[in-house]
């Protein structure tokens, strides 16, 4: 008998949803048994992966999240915060994992997922690349460790169709940074540097935004001393990369207590 | 009897004066035959070497210029305009290659040096590093061979003393990204990108400032287009490269005719 | 009246051309009127779109290719040589343009080309990524101008499943710096440093291979000599940059006369 | 009265000892009180800054290291192992702190330290760079953290005199790797990739060398996985960074117990 992950997929029809249900059906580690979409959605009722324009997987969308989940060892959500916190209820309800991939949550709506956390295994981040999350914990603990001795700057690059600079995660790395210090960000940043600016002042954590072409995300925290300099850098080269964190999560999710825990606690590195 | 090109550097006991005669000094190609300084300065009549701190060179220092440059196939002048001006009528009078890196010339006191042209052999240019003369040129080329589906971004990085942004260097390959293009920098230069920017408006040039460290010059034009990017890249790694450009521009003169040239003559790259 | 150009896909239904007919599709600047298959094909009598999984293109699947090309301006073909060959002699009856991008064409198989070079606008490069043509290019210009005090490197990162080391794109930028710098790259090739080497051999041309994750392919030549580097770099992000490159070449060669170019030709960079 | 650290510096007229004499004397955090050299050296008795070829500095080159280090807070070491274990039995005898740079000790060189690290307060590291140090424990942590879905590879670059390949540096990142993912590097380590060499096997940790100019190190530590890459990267411009790795240090073990600490404990990254 197999022993895979039984998995179900919320927002089934979306990007994200699609490339989730892709890189189940591809994993051996993990069996689709659920894909859910809202009722009154098209794709409810049909085979998912037809409906994806492949080969039948043997799933049939449903509405009934209830069930989808009751069958399910862990669900994958990256829908919008009122139905997260609905899936939330549900996946405590069936005792079972439930990965977060939902952005744009506000402080209200995260707590309102905490009575869940007392039943579901509940793994939440803003960002589920293992790599975006890897290098905001390197970047504080560098902060740490060196001092004004080494000028930090972030520096990031992205496609041309991003309306603001610097990008979400360059700030979140900055305030891991300036956490790091133990300063404020507000105090020491350092934005939009042009024309007779001055010497670079101490203490300062400068940002830096490069916009071109297709590029999907990079972003650089740099160290410079006098003779030498560490760079952190993460490299985003595909979109998958936020869905492949999520699996990563719901398997190790799996068997472990209920609770919140965060990308982080997934990577064994949160302090 | 060698063959080796003879070699009068002005400024002797300046920062860049010492390195050229270094340079010269350790050269198999060519032999220091005079050290210049003005009139009154405490190394006249010293050994040059001694002065520099180390053995004797066999060269006197002299505040008499006309007779250094009669003895020497090329002069080498880092100095101040109005100096370099001078030298230029005494290396047109001796018939030698002079080589001047001296910076700040205005329009007029550039002018001045072309009578003597006719009968010294001047090459003259702002920034005596081959590579960053060979950056430009391949900049203006890339960007007149490829249109505006490729975005244009000059990144530059600076230790943390500089006090404007973005550096000189970075304009000048600003300026000639945009000549290749047919356009006037001022229109489509972007400079200081932050907050809510807009997607990023085709055409234009960007520029980003980096600051850190003890970091020489780094610049990088990058040109990126849906699905590739093209990144030409200049890292001075050593002061001593400005140098080195004059030591190989002065090769580069001696036999050849009268006249005015710059770096990208000497790089056999002029258009 | 729209003056869009006129293009034929060959091999419609394999993977560069389902991109060739997407980014056709795309573009305000051309019109799909042929998508092309072998006899006895499934997509053959099927409109193209459809078959794709999307909407309908109006663009019937034919194995009719004569039909299709005396329809068209412009014929991508990606395919093998032998129908590379046929689709030549048909471009030729057409008298249009025949853009080349099939891989591994023997000596003899290139020269069967030449005939119909003499009524088709033939367009044909090993690599059809523009970047990656320019780079190449500069790569010979750069080694031209520079001399052995500037050591080149050829640096190359592709995905883990690349089973030769160094790539052929590299090898092709080691010919060109060969090339430019007037030697042949078996005399100075030095591949797999490792161990007690001893100094590196002034004039060698050195290759490094880096292998990891799905990197599609990156590029540097490094020119590192006393106190600086030029480093040329091509990125590529997404596998579309070859048929981009297709298309502009296309674009390029609509009324232009027949014979036979390359992608130096379209991008002005010939010497 | 001034709270300086008092510093001693040994083998005071090597390029090293310069460099040491220099800094300290440039810091408003320590004093120079002494420059160290062996019995019958040119400098014995003469003020070290006018031996340096500067101005005076008021310090007396001595033979006496007993005398000199009874004097001192610190004493910083970067000779010869003999040299260092009997500097070691000065500096237990003196109760103070004892920087080691020296390299290649053996391990039962190692041990013979042991015994004084009772009384003195030894700080000692095979690179006292604090950024090849800070990399190193990165390395270790990112290993363990991430599976074998991120594929290890270790990229660095050095001048063209370097004899060896990879680095020492490299190597030590290498096992940093291997240790983190709790193997041995033996038994992954894959060098001098050329030809035909099959897919990448998955687990194996990749060095790559290139050599050229003067670069002085650097080293990347990528991490790259289907969709997104972890670089870490250390630049090293100038030699001095060994230097000031020495002087962190001693200020550190200033007022900490006696023992034997490496350059983890100054950075506070031990595990």
């Amino acid at each position: 008998m197999t022993q895979t992950l039984s998995v179900a997929i919320t927002g089934a029809s979306g990007r994200m949803g699609q490339t989730l249900i892709g890189l189940v059906n591809a994993s051996d580690k993990m069996t689709l048994t659920g894909a859910i979409e809202r009722t009154g959605h098209a794709w409810v009722g049909q085979d998912v992966g037809e409906m994806m324009g492949g080969g039948a997987l043997g799933v049939t969308v449903t509405d009934d999240a209830a069930a989808a989940l009751a069958d399910a060892d862990a669900v994958i959500d990256f829908t919008a915060p009122q139905a997260t916190i609905a899936f939330a209820a549900l996946a405590a309800q069936a005792g079972i994992v439930h990965v977060i991939g939902t952005t744009g949550m506000s402080e209200d709506e995260i707590a309102a997922l905490a009575p869940h956390g007392e039943k579901a295994t509940i793994i939440r981040a803003g960002n589920m690349s293992l790599g975006v999350n890897l290098l905001t914990q390197l970047t504080k603990r560098v902060a740490a460790a060196l001092d004004t001795d080494y000028d930090i700057e972030i520096i990031e690059a992205h496609h041309n169709q991003k309306v603001d600079a610097p990008s979400g995660t360059a700030l979140m790395l900055g305030e891991a940074a300036a956490e790091g210090r133990g300063v404020k960000l507000a105090d020491v940043s350092d934005r939009g540097r042009d024309g007779i600016t001055g010497a670079r002042k101490s203490g300062d954590i400068g940002f830096t935004a490069i916009r071109g072409g297709d590029i999907i995300g990079e972003h650089d925290v740099m160290f410079a001393a006098a003779g030498e300099r560490i760079i952190l850098r993460h490299v985003a080269s595909d979109r998958s990369v936020f869905a492949r964190g999520a699996l990563k999560a719901a398997l190790w999710g799996h068997g472990r207590a209920a609770g919140q825990y965060d990308m982080l606690d997934v990577l064994g590195l949160s302090d």
